[in-house]
């Protein structure tokens, strides 16, 4: 009986009926003369998400593999000077990619488990006194570790040292799922997928721009075509795109935007939170440690676990999904074998988390881990329930 | 954000992907010239179900009542005397209709909680001398209360009377996922649904008959027209209906048995056997009562929970559904208010089951009921997790 | 290749993507608190489709059989005389019903071909002076024949003849189709099903009655159960069912009730027309004729299309499935062989009818049916285009 | 009442509902240890649909437009010389591309109507003795033209050459509805997409890659890195991706593929020559000419057709779609506003072509354009019902 998965890594996400209802349509045509109506809306409402009301948005068929390329492409030119620092696997792709696509990276080496070092940002900066930096990248939410990092931040190191460089953010995995403030912020790129925070399968590079970006594109030499700003700008205006759009995915994310709008991105944020610490005292209860080092790092979108020291987390991941028909994050890179992952980001719910917790206790007992069953699901139920003697006052009626 | 709901009520279960999207099909042809060799095997498969060979199975557009109204109006003429106990509202209720079809029902009184009483049943036989009893009528797992009964035994029970009245069994809540043997139980009439073991959207009442009660339905007097099996069987003999079948479910069947001969129907009753039990244990975890009095009744579909005296289990159910997005069973008639049911049946696996035990929990908490977090859980945990050394170590790789 | 079939039957009919979409969701908790709400929408806005404000409107899950018989057995007591004309298969049917339900009918032979013979009725009607008929049934439209009859008409006899017996519509293949006005024309019950004009899968009997026939309801000692108004509308009272409800149509019937509401019914109605207009237009141009005699029976649900002496319709329909992918309709009982019939009823428009027109007749010529390839489609072009000269130039910008 | 849009533009195009169901799935865990199985089996499966054994074939999140971009930035490095012909709006982009990603293009300019020049490319080829061009681009299928041009006579252009450049084709509008043979033709890059042949949403770039380019893509000093061929050759021998990938597309393309399969390519190939065939018959009754000036040229996807002078297509088709719900292709830049297209690609059958036909030719006479209603169906039907006497005898029974 092949049951549904119970599927809690950190992307894709669980996909809202609503929004598979959305998606399961006949083709259409996206010459029609009542498409345009149907596609702007969807940028007005993206850049709510985004929280910019200057910059523009962009969805290109792709990933957000796509979306960092688009990202570099558009706006700097082969021999750029970037400044990135990596504390993660994916931190360290974007910066991996950044070097093939030309640009000369100067890479701060950051600890996994830690947040974005703003410290050595800044020195960079105040260093870089003929400002050769021309982008600063940081990666928002590191996937790999389960740790947010400070923007504003280095928004503020940027600032202090009266440094021009641009801001590119991956918000891949925080970006409508944990707070993100395009403007407030100064960021001018901002970079994010379809299948994390919007809950829709994979297929959109969601890349959001400054005005200052835009401008810069202009001037950058790097080789594009697929992902080029001013090809997708130009058509865009209009409510059509350059090439043929990704429709059913368009369609969900209409339906998507309506979800985040109905609930509200701060209560969508505040849910995350509210789970997600669940989730954390969960870890706590079996005695083990987040990848995270610290709390200001928590993230709110996945939790990073380190395994006790001779147990392997690939085989965990391999036993929940063979025995339990549940899907946790192995670790990644320099993590592999000792982290496994629980994705909490998307549609979800506390019935849902607590059988993810339920399970992921069972797969840490059968492989021996010394755990007591149970005891995780306590800890986040004593967080979920309605813990005040009102509360439980109002609810006994 | 509305997640999904947790849907642990005891009918209509949970519907599986590959199911629904056997549903989700465009209208077709009823009279096509290849709609019959798609439904003769619809037949066929479900004589499995039944476990019967000498049997016939009907389909007709309804619920589960309406195959109760079936079994009756075909079979019997007004006046005609039946047998039935009534030990929980679904036997009540079937009883009830025998009524006011203008049957005349010997009615045994049997105890909420407890199975079918075998006995007085094989008392009311014994002194039936004259056979004036046509049918004896049987709930095989009365859903309002979470009991199993031994329909084998009233089947030796009839025997032993040596009566050659026909037995007629509701199978609704257990056929297709507890053990069910139309002929080797020498069942006369069985009715069942869509929307439990099937695991389908309400809408097909699913009636087998033995050929004893074919033959019975010729002399039958009761006016039926809708629900006639002779209508039913001159159309199925050549794969057709003798009106718009509900072609959409019965596409969904197709997918329903494909699932049930794919998992194998005893692997299917194992499954729920496995499930139920940890359901109990976390029952007991809670120091809390079954409805069903006696292990040898505990259901594998549906466990009724009693609360301690001085709780509103309405409350409870409502208080669950509005803060945590999950359904349970209200307690019905006798028992409403201080009983509430976990439906566990149809798609099901351990971390579903997990997470509403969990809710659960946090549901009794929350309204008052002295329960420990996440004791309920672990006591399930335990029962499903690989307990044996031998296991983990295997499963440590 | 098994591209779409292309689906013209009388019945089911297309469904639109906003009804798939609506009916593909998870199986539902019928007693959750917020179910109400949406189930008394639903009845509210069926009263509108049948035009009624003092009728109640009542759900079963089953078929438009089954509304027929609920109509009967609420309603009448075994003995009680009907009087109902038989002038197609449908009609037919309804009145072999009645007797097997016990139900006296005194039967009025119409013609196949021809609408319900008021004259007849309103003749009975004089007769029946101590007002032994209870009820009168008429068939709005006759499926088998594509013949529309006139209920208003046959109001007028019963009040001509100031006759107290109640008048019993079968609007199956009319209702939410072609105008049917219960309150106006004095309706006491009216039988629809969920296939038709609600575009909705096979599953559903709608059935309208009047105060008076609910009145006459609590006296009527038909045996009935699963049917019985009474208990509906108790539950119904609150938004619940008195058994499990087919919640997956009930889903489906909102976003029907929203397609109908927001086109309009009066243009339902309109477009119903002007498509089997259409379909009129190229029979004749065939130079073959519509069962239905006079232009004043014309259905514009269905059009039965009679085949010259010598051929067999029974192989047409079958060799337009078979060559072509065209389901129509073959003729039934007295027309089998010799009559085909076009559904065009439910989502329909243009172009999906010409298809229709065209596949027709390639099949007609196929078989060697000696009518012009493209005739009948350049017949129901000319009907559909834009005709004058003012719309053509307004097209022309 | 918004019935189901007819849509025949040359892309995307309708999706099978098998294949609708195969996407309306959850999303997975592409790191599951059964995610491989599945994925390797559509690479073998997709390399007998390119018509290679040697190749290898690569899927992107992407459009089409992506697909060319792989193919270029791969194989090439920034100045290579690659030959190209314009002779459409397809052929005409793809030649852009090369410019702005740093390629020198050798482009013959064609004319718009016929198909690739293959003599101006051998001249070309003969004259370039010290082989500076490296590769050669050609459209297989000209979807603004609805032109199919001879890639076998273009690779014995090369071969008579003696030329060692690479083959590139773009098969986007071709490949799994037209005959196409990347090892008998010595195709080193053939590029699709998702939404044509193989009836899928826009989101898939699907790329075959013969082992010379491959070898060739060792030395490409192109900067890529979201559609580096390495990169996924790397993750995909072991059924991985190197990034997200589009699962639901990916599970939609399996059921692609089975259905191509099931058919057999050759029979839908013959299809699509068949449909295509009715729609030319059809523009020729209409007195109409297809912007293909010779038959050897004539596309079996996509007809585009010239209006008479004064009249203006985008209106006509604005008119098409506004009116009779009835999606058609614009003409594009060169034939912007004089040509109008019919796609009859991917799922298709007669009677939905004819639907188009009927569309086409009432919107035609709406706006003025002299043809005769029914003309261009009739000579569709002629061409696509039983014409042989034996076969209509047949039918007959």
């Amino acid at each position: 009986m092949p049951a549904r998965n119970a599927l809690f890594i950190p992307g894709p996400t669980n996909i809202p009926e609503a929004i598979r209802r959305a998606m399961d349509v006949p083709q259409e045509d996206q010459r029609a003369p009542d498409f345009p109506k149907f596609t702007l809306g969807l940028f007005r409402d993206l850049k709510k998400v985004f929280k910019t009301t200057e910059g523009q948005v962009f969805l290109f068929p792709g990933s957000g593999t796509g979306g960092w390329e688009a990202a570099l492409t558009n706006t700097l030119s082969p021999g750029d000077r970037v400044l990135a620092a990596s504390f993660g696997q994916f931190s360290h792709l974007w910066i991996e990619m950044c070097r093939r696509l030309g640009l000369e990276v100067e890479a701060i080496e950051g600890e996994w488990g830690e947040g974005a070092p703003i410290e050595s940002y800044a020195e960079r900066l105040a260093d870089d006194k003929d400002h050769r930096i021309k982008a600063v990248l940081v990666c928002h939410n590191e996937t790999a570790t389960g740790v947010t990092s400070d923007v504003a931040a280095l928004r503020r190191a940027l600032d202090a040292a009266g440094h021009p460089a641009m801001l590119y953010v991956d918000g891949v995995s925080s970006i409508a799922s944990i707070d993100f403030r395009m403007d407030e912020w100064g960021v001018d790129l901002a970079v994010a997928g379809s299948q994390k925070g919007f809950m829709l399968p994979t297929g959109l590079a969601i890349v959001a721009v400054s005005r200052k970006a835009l401008a810069a594109a202009a001037g950058a030499k790097s080789y594009r075509c697929y992902f080029d700003f001013a090809d997708m700008a130009r058509a865009n205006k209009d409510g059509f795109f350059p090439y043929t759009p990704a429709t059913t995915l368009l369609r969900g994310l209409r339906a998507s935007l309506d979800m985040l709008q109905g609930e509200g991105l701060e209560q969508v944020f505040q849910r995350h939170h509210h789970l997600a610490e669940g989730v954390r005292r969960a870890v706590a209860a079996w005695g083990l440690k987040l990848c995270a080092r610290h709390p200001r790092w928590h993230s709110d979108t996945v939790s990073a676990i380190v395994l006790p020291p001779g147990f392997d987390s690939n085989l965990l991941v391999r036993h929940a999904y063979e025995r339990y028909n549940l899907s946790l994050g192995v670790g990644l890179a320099k993590v592999a074998g000792r982290v496994f992952r629980i994705g909490h980001l998307g549609m979800l719910d506390e019935i849902m988390l607590l059988g993810a917790i339920a399970g992921a206790e069972m797969a840490l007992s059968d492989i021996g881990v010394p755990i007591e069953l149970g005891s995780g699901v306590a800890a986040a139920q004593a967080h979920y329930a309605l813990a005040r003697p009102e509360a439980r006052r109002a609810a006994a009626g």
